[in-house]
């Protein structure tokens, strides 16, 4: 088994690990650092593949696919690389079928689902309800949130059981729940729910195309190219392919990664690898049981992603979008299509089979297959565990770091978080290695961070214009339907207009 | 690295592993089994230890130490073994201190704790709830009780806020979740609770040491003796010691299982370690993703067992029985005492911290910290598990069968769980090796079980008679209420006595 010495040795060559390498290179030029990657390509949860189209072959992206404004981490290293975002398609009708086995399937003109009022007011509400929650939520300590525990002790789904007034509804927010998370409401604790809304700005956010939402664009070229440049930038040769860490053991001078052939000493490791992969490494000595019992209870998503190229996009052609929500069922096991076209105009619909549907497919090629991904997109956390085991997460132990974009503050789960979080590693390793690289207000943050004091009281990522708006959405609806229920011949022009400037806001269910 | 040929690996050397040899053995002489073992010891979770005492050294159970009469398999063992077993001390006066932080600490005389009528009216229509909820689980299939999935998508915890009266009562239900499982009511599935009180005969079967329940009896001598006898019988040259497995390869014709410095060729294997240590075992190929998914997310207890030896059972003299029944505070980190005097009379308290304070102790010797252990007393499943998963836990993957408590239908977490699992797995194997060993029964049971055809229905493990004793219970405990209200002054005596005809069923709160 041969041995080499380095300074820093990041497991995994995702958008973290590489974004983690990235800053120690920038910091400081002299640090030698080696990626070790599982994986025969760099990207981690982002692919991007050629697929035959309708004027020859054309790219898309079979993971990660969309950023938004407000995801100033990933729009920086857009911007860096001089790649180029375009707009997600959405404009047209949608196609909408939710409601119990026997519900319809409803097409809307004018982008508003046929929804009945009583929905929409139930939407509202319950929306309204979650982001009022959310916007107490302290993402860096997530049990400062007013009455935490409680909230962590129950299911997504039991929340849901209680605040919701419709059968409809509950079944929209299950369709949330895949399409988000890849996962069943019932398996993931409520407050990290609103925890991770948070950390994206709201529930809406993690839902929506529009402006500063989730969905609102697609890179050019596809997302992959991000990592692919950030490793030609480290330089290829401090990334190896095929490289899967079996061990890290450690003790007063040094950190030792081993994979299957080879073993590497340094003074810091970083893992990126999603939790439930990091927990699969061999420690010595052990881990705190607290990170052991965290890892081994954070589940990862199963959502299967499908790309259809066409001939044309015939839908655009008859005023639809693209977009479909659908309750999955035996006959329709997708949770939701979007337009894929791609930039250079080859037609395409991108859909997902999410949740508990996946499984009923996974005999097919997919990211659960994938040994060194083992699910997408992200992981969350089961209840009780934000009560026990948070700091954890990120807590350093010894020589080894973790970063991952499941450890973001800031748009957890997503590309944006991912390189967050590396870049937040690679300033722990500089404080340990080479304090000199760092400003004293990095110093100073990274020391208040290490201490676990969290002084940062609720996280303000809602603004409060954010808050009237939602209210004014709900007063809005209330009174569309008093007028409706009083006057219901005469107002109905009225209500659609209201009804249209309300449903704009939730584009992901129409 | 060495290669050797074996008909069959087992994977742990516990009583699940040992058992599953014990039944390969008796059947089929000729088989050649090798057992694979991390730890330098064989017993699993049980383990008895040397301790000083009053009248020289002593041996206790520092695991797994109480069996009971209904707990057939590990009774059948004892028998073999010649080994004998004495009652658990409980006579005199307990100790209870629950209801809040300023709560008082309070002894009973007479046995009955100082509750108020209203929380014994609570605590009864609680248990019977429960109770007659787990009496509809189908322990084989739990997707097949009623409402299921409603029950799998809440936790113990939001079950309990939701039926329970009293705050005392919801804080006696944490002590209850932290002595059976090391765990606190919101990391676990509400029909995961029931059916672990399903597969004991109920949940007061869980709680008690009244005949037929969980604290019955001990094992003289120590229950470790159970796998040292076993391993002697088996053969030591059969049995390898500090050889933790690494990863399991298996084709069309064989599998191989690998430690650090050995692999092993052979025709099947058992996978007898808990869960969440199975998952962290490489795979090739990888294990169906519904495996890896319900490995991944079934949390394992954390409880830590203390022996306190003394001089003289002074609580015996001064008429307490040793119990101690505790909320866990910063002064009292314990959930639970019992007397742990020997059976040649060297006088002890043996005692519990579990749940979230164990954590505050862990840097103490631990089974947490026992890498091939990495928790206590048993992992169970976070909501959503049942659901989606179930299947997966005991269904084969090719070679690999799949034994251990945690996947016992019968007192499942328990010592008789680990028997019943490794006779089970072992039965599997034969099938397939040998099928000319097993009767026609058997075989039809094998392949009715392996068709997942669960066709058994709900399971009838209580007694009809339980439920009337119960609903009596219930009936005395309102109509004592109803007389107190309306005569406060003239019934005392009365009440008294029907409190301790309940009370003598509650043991472990009094």
């Amino acid at each position: 088994m041969t041995e080499e010495t380095w300074d820093v040795v990041i497991v995994g060559a995702g958008l973290s690990g590489l974004s983690a390498a990235q800053t120690l290179r920038k910091r400081n030029g002299k640090l030698r650092i080696l990626i070790l990657e599982g994986k025969d390509r760099v990207g981690g949860r982002t692919v991007t593949q050629e697929l035959p189209a309708a004027h020859g072959i054309d790219r898309w992206d079979m993971g990660g696919q969309w950023v938004g404004s407000t995801q100033t981490y990933v729009m920086d290293l857009i911007q860096e690389f001089g790649l180029e975002v375009y707009t997600q398609y959405t404009t047209g009708k949608k196609v909408h079928h939710v409601g119990g086995p026997h519900a319809k399937v409803r097409t809307s003109s004018t982008s508003i689902p046929a929804l009945s009022t009583l929905v929409l007011l139930d939407l509202s509400q319950l929306v309204w309800k979650i982001d009022r929650l959310s916007s107490t939520v302290s993402v860096e300590d997530p049990m400062k949130t007013p009455n935490a525990q409680e909230l962590d002790s129950m299911t997504l789904h039991s929340y849901i059981e209680k605040h919701a007034w419709t059968e409809e509804m509950k079944e929209e927010m299950g369709v949330c729940s895949r399409v988000v998370f890849g996962m069943e409401p019932n398996q993931m604790s409520f407050l990290y729910f609103i925890m991770y809304a948070a950390a994206a700005g709201g529930v809406l956010c993690l839902l929506e195309s529009t402006p500063g939402s989730a969905q609102e664009f697609r890179v050019k070229g596809g997302t992959q190219q991000l990592s692919e440049r950030l490793a030609q930038q480290i330089g290829r040769e401090s990334v190896r392919l095929g490289q899967a860490v079996t061990a890290i053991w450690q003790d007063a001078e040094r950190a030792k990664v081993m994979t299957a052939t080879h073993s590497y000493l340094c003074r810091a490791v970083i893992v990126t690898c999603p939790p439930h992969l990091a927990a699969k490494i061999h420690y010595q000595p052990a881990l705190p049981i607290q990170r052991e019992h965290l890892t081994q209870n954070m589940p990862v998503g199963h959502m299967m992603k499908f790309v259809i190229t066409y001939q044309m996009a015939f839908w655009r052609e008859k005023g639809f979008s693209g977009e479909i929500v659908a309750r999955p069922s035996a006959e329709c096991p997708l949770s939701v299509t979007f337009d894929g076209t791609s930039p250079s105009g080859s037609a395409a619909l991108v859909g997902f089979i999410s949740g508990v549907q996946a499984y009923n497919w996974s005999s097919r090629e997919d990211w659960a297959l994938e040994e060194y991904s083992g699910g997408c997109p992200v992981n969350v956390m089961a209840p009780g565990m934000l009560t026990y085991y948070h700091p954890s997460l990120c807590m350093p132990c010894g020589r080894i770091h973790w970063a991952g974009t499941e450890t973001a503050t800031k748009w957890c789960g997503y590309m944006d978080g991912a390189i967050q979080s590396g870049q937040r590693a690679a300033l722990e390793v500089l404080a340990r290695l080479c304090p000199f690289t760092l400003t004293q207000e990095e110093q100073d943050a990274m020391q208040a961070a290490q201490n676990q004091n969290h002084d940062s009281g609720p996280c303000q990522h809602l603004p409060s214009t954010s808050h009237l708006r939602r209210a004014l959405i709900l007063t809005t609806l209330i009174m569309a339907t008093a007028v409706l229920l009083a006057q219901p011949q005469l107002c109905r022009d009225w209500i659609g207009q209201a009804r249209q400037v309300v449903l704009r806001r939730f584009a992901l269910w129409q």
